[in-house]
């Protein structure tokens, strides 16, 4: 491969925002596609075609002045990432990958075929398949659509064969996957970072708590045995083999009451349980994204501090993120604000990391909490 | 003071750069004002504004966009300055800072109005303040620029009346400040940071070894005793006080073999021997500077690794950076590169800090060396 000047990325959210930051204090050039003008990305970024993702023409104009291509999220046109192949261009994670994760029963087949557990799952395109999946795996059960859905949006939980129906009709016939509810000890992620030559390293597993459907907060490293967290970062690592993943990628995983770790989501781009590696390592999981698609050598992560992320949400009553000051008090923090316009209600606005001495305890979060507290948005 | 949103950069290169790298991480928006297209700190700042710093009309502009005003290096109109702060635009540090920054006599006379020892020197206007300026304070000595100087230029060391005299003819006519020569210990530096309530904080000191005028490597903290370092800070703080700085700042000292701690050079910015911040505490010296012109809280600094920074200057054999790979083989080390386009030899393209465990002995500067010697500049 020829040595990376520049750099595509398909998508102007903050995950690509935090990586372009990286990106450029490498020194690399930065172009975004993203249809919104000064996107997060866009704003730090050298340049940004305004474009939607389905663009041809702008998706081929991004591939005429990358050296490489990447995307920030898995919920762009695969079309897209398939002309720029066709053509040619050198995209990473690549469509193969895409086509597995855009889909939750691809990806739920992936992962039993590679040996990892998962949910009992099972696929609804009709009526008749909602009735023999809730006979077979039975209540309580989470539907979801297979495509599209992310941060709760698309989800229904359901404790009955009429609660399924309800949500059938409400999914407007979109595909379902029907998985039995698991009894949850916690969630886990691994984000682990994988190059063209088959080399993988793996951040600490992190410990997730969401609040409908959206991460809320992160703790790493999580407050789980040594046994369990190697047999995740061991299914994170068979992951990106068996999937062939160039770059960053997160496996999100249940840990149920029982100790079984099951296979959740797999997200082939850095993830929002891996925003602390900014803070706390010394290379990001962004960094590593950098390194893996530029082919540079990864990076062994090593935590200099354990970690609590909060997520920011908007709350819809404003766009001024107020109580700043009173955050940053608190010298421990280190604030992220995605330069978002809008705070809609629950839409990701920024984030904080919370260095933490010692283990991460129940006083350590309350801290995290108080200090999450003191955020709110105002005219 | 109202909220701030939008801040203006004076100057757009990599001290502006890695400034608006952490304003944006904060969610601010960035303007800077620089006469080269797409400067370093314009490839990351939201807007660039495309003027000569004199352009009293394009700084005006600036002021009109920005909330509040500052700049990355001291070399600056200062006309432009006082325009703004007439037109009631908030600059800081204030032009006053400036006036004393820019000028060797009068920082000289500051400090030594503050208490603080420098080297002894003397103001040379002409050919008799020369000869005088020889005959009492001596030789070797050195000459330098009174106004305009940096990175070793505008600077001359000389041995006997007759150097002096053609130091002097090189100078065309500039005024020039005669300085005695320190028997020199090793160099260090303070960087603090003081808000409007006059607040300050400070970094551990840090110890620099130049060349040829030019910083090459800074190690963090300075291998010296703590009540050198105590008196360092102490001087740094007054400093800060007494110029009445808001934001980040520098104060340069010479530790003389005697173990006398002598005021250099103050700069009324973010510094080269202030990188490794970024890289090894959670709150950079730029984020500092964030926080006190936006008035938010400054954090009391936390060294989460001890650390060495060494400078990457361009060679003149080409623009191109090789060697990337094996540098970052190493996981120590975490690299910055200013996105300059041509590595002009001894410009300042970029820097590493290497993470260092425990001590920085001799064996970790020899590691440091080594990995600064894979790097090089191709056609």
């Amino acid at each position: 491969m020829k040595t990376v000047e520049t750099i595509g990325v398909i998508g102007g959210g903050q995950l690509g925002r935090m990586f372009a930051l990286d990106a450029k204090r490498m020194g690399y050039y930065v172009v975004t596609l993203d249809p919104q003008e000064h996107s997060p990305c866009g704003q730090v970024a050298d340049e940004q075609i305004v474009a939607a993702y389905e663009d041809l023409s702008a998706i081929e104009e991004l591939g005429r002045r990358s050296d490489v291509i990447t995307y920030e999220f898995e919920n762009i046109h695969i079309g897209s990432v398939r002309h720029l192949e066709n053509l040619g261009y050198h995209v990473t994670p690549s469509s193969s990958v895409l086509r597995v994760t855009q889909n939750r029963i691809l990806e739920k087949q992936f992962a039993r075929n590679a040996g990892l557990a998962t949910t009992e799952f099972a696929h609804v395109r009709n009526a008749d398949d909602l009735v023999r999946a809730g006979e077979e795996i039975g209540f309580p059960a989470i539907l979801k659509t297979v495509r599209g859905g992310y941060d709760g949006k698309g989800q229904w939980r359901v404790d009955s064969i009429d609660e399924a129906a309800a949500a059938y009709d409400n999914a407007n016939g979109a595909e379902l996957i029907f998985e039995s509810e698991v009894s949850l000890a916690c969630e886990l992620s691994v984000i682990a970072t994988r190059n063209a030559h088959g080399d993988i390293v793996a951040y600490p597993v992190a410990e997730n708590t969401h609040d409908r459907g959206i991460l809320a907060m992160t703790v790493a490293p999580a407050r789980v045995d040594d046994a369990i967290a190697t047999r995740a970062r061991d299914a994170a690592a068979i992951v990106g083999r068996d999937l062939g993943i160039v770059g960053t990628y997160c496996v999100e995983f249940f840990l149920s009451t029982g100790g079984d770790v099951l296979v959740n989501e797999i997200a082939p781009r850095p993830h929002n349980s891996g925003h602390y590696t900014i803070d706390v390592t010394p290379c990001s999981q962004y960094e590593q994204h950098v390194r893996a698609i530029c082919e540079l050598p990864l990076s062994p992560p090593r935590l200099l501090s354990n970690a609590i992320m909060m997520n920011v949400l908007g709350a819809g009553t404003g766009d001024h993120l107020a109580g700043i000051a009173q955050l940053l008090a608190d010298p421990s923090i280190v604030l992220h604000v995605y330069g978002k316009r809008h705070a809609v209600a629950r839409r990701k606005m920024g984030h904080f990391t919370m260095l933490v001495d010692g283990t991460v305890d129940d006083a350590a979060i309350a801290r995290a909490e108080a200090a999450h507290a003191k955020l709110r948005w105002t005219p």
